[in-house]
């Protein structure tokens, strides 16, 4: 269905959730937020804007009110109640030849537009302040470094005891169990590798005593796994994190326990146990269950039980409750397969179980986060109700490696059989991106995972050429969201799958050229994102997207950053400015990254010899002030 | 965000929700049900073709199987097993050439796709079967008749009565209290004019007791407004439609009640009354309540209040049980302004409140039908959990006029401040109609609405010239859903509003041979929908969409039906064909309609010379056996 864009990138309205056009991050119901929309002059004779909200679905219009023209745009400002505590809205513009177009979440219509693609102001609580401003790095414990302390401890019944230089083995009965040792005091141990990395919220993969080296197979959840040195050890990483400034979260499978899990032992054959209701049977003598995709290692909880919110999810005396409190004190959660958490044929508990999390969390401590492993479109579950984030492969981790990996051959893409890694244009990489992230409320997007790969996937690595590492992360530091490293990727680490990208952390390759040389340009971009808080919380605005390019800017009032990500050698001409460049003429120097960018009348023109990403930082965005209103006609072009 | 398509509208991958494609219409939890795709041989070679179910939001593949080449298409055919009551599948197609294609409820897309465009079963109780058989006539009873028995009436005290000719008032006091003084008795001694059109299915506005001539400020649900009169008349009615093999639905408001609600009376200014939490009060003494858009006399029912739940909507002796059990037996419900009913604030128990309608509808007659008002993106709500079918102008009605209308100033397009009626192109129609049915499952497209205007808007001949209406009305009873008569309208009415709309009914002008004319193509074109089953309950499939011309064919097994609607004189050609002609060659007769259709190699050509709306019925179309399969590399072409 074509969409008929009228205008090149640059010359369109725009409007996100970023305080440049939002008046604040944080409202509550019945507050009223000033929304701003900003018009490049290209754009042609806007003679009326107004907005379109849908209290209680029914819609409802509003004018907007416009200001002066500044660097080349004219604002348009408005007033909203925010009524609902998801209160979508959209932008009417009329054209002065009579024409309409409407703005909203996925860009410019010429038609009307669905909910769904709203821009949405929430007034549910709001995402911990570090949320977006986080570069999370991912340790699958058992792979990431030993103590000494590990080699004192015995191997488990279930356990493949692995040297840590052995090759993972991907099929059974070494997969799932193949152990290497890996412990808590090992990763306190190399903390100072995450901060040369510049990383500021370590997600750890479950560490509660299971049946195999995942550990998704919980067999309980009210002690550290002995085997990575017990609740000592994690409070003694906690505390290390905490001492550096630095996050760090867990992992908790809500949508089932391990079958060796104790309420599951207690209730398999014993339809009397108090734990009986926790779970799916499928026969009176509760023998056979509902599970995990049928893998009987991982029977399915049924969320309707009380009793198993009560000891899970719901209160201060729960496990969601217990790990977030001192002495223990994680930052928060990350929780498996949250897409299919409570929903079996009718039921769909899904939305009381999540909403139950969240808010015994923010009894314990509101300072937390809480993410949803949701690897396809997410966007129906993660309103702002309690997913603050996704971690999800639709948005941005397909497109990405559609547009920058080699078209290999793989037998999974990501869970899709695609056969092989789809090689798309720039342009599918913007239109994939726009289409999946439409769907987020703003503060969400900010929250939800930018990862190449996870502790679950291929590595990037194993099917990308070199030179577009570096583009790959620098999307990933720089397109809203949270970058995400999986430990190892800084290594160069490869994988084939998520089973054979739990490589063991190669430590004593970290002085090798190339892998210091990677390390390096990690830390680099994190550096960039950390060092701009234009790349967490700015606005997004794309400038060009071609097949081979990509431009776009994030931006404050304070600073705003230019971004040109290329695959292939690319020159771009954008016309007309997007900032004024102060004191500027001729070459404009890079913050990170070797493309060439130079001013002149006829606008910004960007060259890329090749695969390259760079970053300008520039100045900020001038808001005219709203004392500036000005009549739509007398809008002196 | 273009979505380039590869090929021409014939070209492309088809599937529906229509019996040619999916096994079953109603589908119950575990059932196995066969899909199937149809793809043009001209679309190109095709290796593989996946579906894609997601059964608890995790996504499911399995492998389609390949039939022989039909008719220029090859089918394949795949099982999905109905896992939850709303089973979202899409298809995934592998080209020769390793590219893939999503086919889903919206199109073909070259990148991934949104869930809520999935195609969906819906193992949900059904609509009535007639449901998606029926032709709407519209009547807003204080306009349509006056019986003998209404001259012997006195006007109540908020009335200001009025003459049958008298012109309508749309301004206060006249608007709301003007009253006509038309009554059941009155709608029931024309039951002949509404068989001589054809409709099946009358809808009265609401029939109880209000104080306006609206009724939708509802005084009480528990007798017939005496003014039509009362109870006796209404079962008069119902006998009299159902003897002609015809049904009635009737209005509800559910979302507020007028403020001479017996309810109401009693718990304002009184906090003690038990009907006390049947509202949203906004003081300690009862005095002020949340509204209707702020209408005082339309007080905001609060559904967390069980009795009003038990009194109104839930259980047999509800309010709506009630008037569908004998002696009165309506055959359903339209429930008004379903869009805001339980939702203000952080309140949404409108799901709630749907489900509940249903359940007790379901009780009493289960062979009733539910609409719901949603004059916008209806989607979210419409997903065959309660609401059958949609009242809304989002998919058809305003893309109807923004192609067909006058671009004619207007102070509101269907609540839209656009300041004049949109001019789109025939290409723009298409693309709203399938964005906005697109959320649809396909049991609700059939049910929903297709209304060129109803009591609440102006009246599309207003703004369209004579020639366009037989293209309206073509259009609404060959697209998906139930056409829609708004009493009236076969008379060439006019209205520049929803109040003006309400015009009387101008029966002596029954025989002026204009009006005569009108009634005789509403009656043709519903007699063409009513003499094609296809045209009800067939797949719909988009040959080619113009800028002035639209080419779709309707399709079953047993026979197609090919629509040609037109704008402006234009010539269309379809290579290849869609069905075969048995025994026809050269000039094709259309069914209805003067355009021309002409069969040579080269395909069809469709002529016609000006606004036009022509059907030519053909062949059914031919499946090809299960049996049949064949290896995809040997569909030869």
């Amino acid at each position: 269905m074509l969409t008929p864009h009228p205008l090149p990138f640059h010359s369109l309205p725009h409007h996100d959730g970023s305080p440049l056009y939002v008046s604040t991050q944080t409202p509550t119901l019945g507050d009223v937020v000033t929304v701003r929309l900003r018009i490049p002059l290209a754009f042609g004779d806007v003679t009326m804007v107004r907005t379109r909200a849908n209290p209680d679905r029914e819609p409802r219009f509003g004018d907007a009110r416009p200001l002066g023209p500044a660097d080349g745009h004219v604002w348009w400002v408005a007033d909203l109640v925010v009524e609902n505590p998801v209160h979508g809205y959209r932008f009417l513009l009329t054209m002065a030849d009579g024409g309409h177009w409407w703005l909203n979440a996925s860009g410019l219509h010429d038609i009307e537009t669905l909910d769904s693609e709203d821009f949405k102001l929430v007034a549910h609580p709001a995402p911990p302040e570090w949320a977006a401003t986080s570069v999370m790095y991912q340790v699958f414990p058992d792979r990431f470094a030993r103590s000494d302390a590990a080699d004192t401890r015995e191997a488990p019944d279930w356990a493949m005891p692995a040297e840590w230089d052995d090759a993972v083995d991907q099929l059974p009965p070494g997969r799932s169990h193949q152990f290497y040792g890996g412990d808590l005091d090992g990763i306190t141990e190399h903390l100072d590798h995450l901060e040369r990395l510049g990383v500021t919220l370590l997600y750890l993969t479950p560490v509660f005593p299971g049946r195999s080296n995942h550990r998704y197979d919980a067999a309980g959840f009210v002690e550290v796994d002995p085997l990575l040195g017990g609740d000592a050890a994690l409070i003694r990483l906690v505390e290390a994190v905490h001492a550096r400034g630095l996050k760090v979260i867990g992992d908790l499978t809500a949508n089932h326990s391990g079958d060796g899990h104790e309420w599951f032992q207690a209730a398999h054959l014993d339809p009397s146990a108090p734990e009986s209701a926790f779970y799916y049977w499928l026969d009176a003598e509760h023998r056979d269950y509902m599970s995990w995709l049928g893998v009987p290692e991982l029977p399915k909880f049924n969320w309707s039980s009380t009793e198993l919110r009560r000891r899970f999810i719901d209160g201060p005396d729960s496990v969601v409750a217990r790990w977030l409190a001192a002495p223990y004190s994680l930052d928060g959660w990350r929780i498996d397969v949250a897409n299919m958490t409570g929903r079996l044929g009718d039921d769909d508990l899904n939305a009381e179980v999540r909403q139950t999390i969240r808010r015994t969390m923010i009894d314990v401590n509101p300072d937390t986060i809480l993410l949803g492993e949701f690897t396809n479109d997410a966007s129906a579950d993660f309103q702002g109700d309690a997913w603050h984030g996704a971690m999800t492969y639709a948005n941005f981790t397909r497109p990405l490696w559609s547009w920058l990996a080699r078209p290999d051959p793989v037998s999974s893409f990501f869970g899709l059989p695609l056969g092989t890694i789809p090689a798309h244009t720039g342009e599918q990489f913007h239109r994939a991106h726009t289409r999946f992230a439409a769907g987020f409320p703003w503060r969400t997007r900010l929250a939800t995972m930018n990862a190449l790969d996870t502790h679950d996937t291929a590595r990037f690595r194993t099917h990308a050429d070199a030179e577009v590492v570096p583009v790959a992360v620098g999307l990933s530091v720089t397109l809203p969201g949270i970058p995400v490293v999986l430990a190892g990727d800084e290594f160069g680490l490869v994988g084939v799958d998520g089973e054979h990208s739990r490589t063991p952390m190669p430590w004593g390759s970290a002085a090798d050229p190339d892998v210091a040389a990677t390390i390096d340009l990690y830390s680099t971009l994190i550096g960039l994102r950390r060092g701009h808080e234009a790349l967490s919380t700015g606005g997004l605005r794309w400038l060009y997207v071609g097949e081979d390019a990509l431009v776009y800017v994030r931006e404050t009032e304070q600073e705003s950053v230019l971004l040109l990500a290329t695959r292939a050698a690319a020159e771009v001409t954008v016309p007309g400015w997007v900032v004024p460049v102060s004191g500027l003429s001729g070459g404009v120097p890079p913050e990170v990254g070797t493309a060439l960018c130079t001013v002149s009348d006829a606008g910004v023109r960007l060259v890329a010899a090749g695969a390259s990403f760079t970053a300008w930082a520039l100045p900020g965005v001038t808001i005219p002030p709203d004392e500036h209103l000005v009549s739509p006609r007398g809008l002196a072009r």
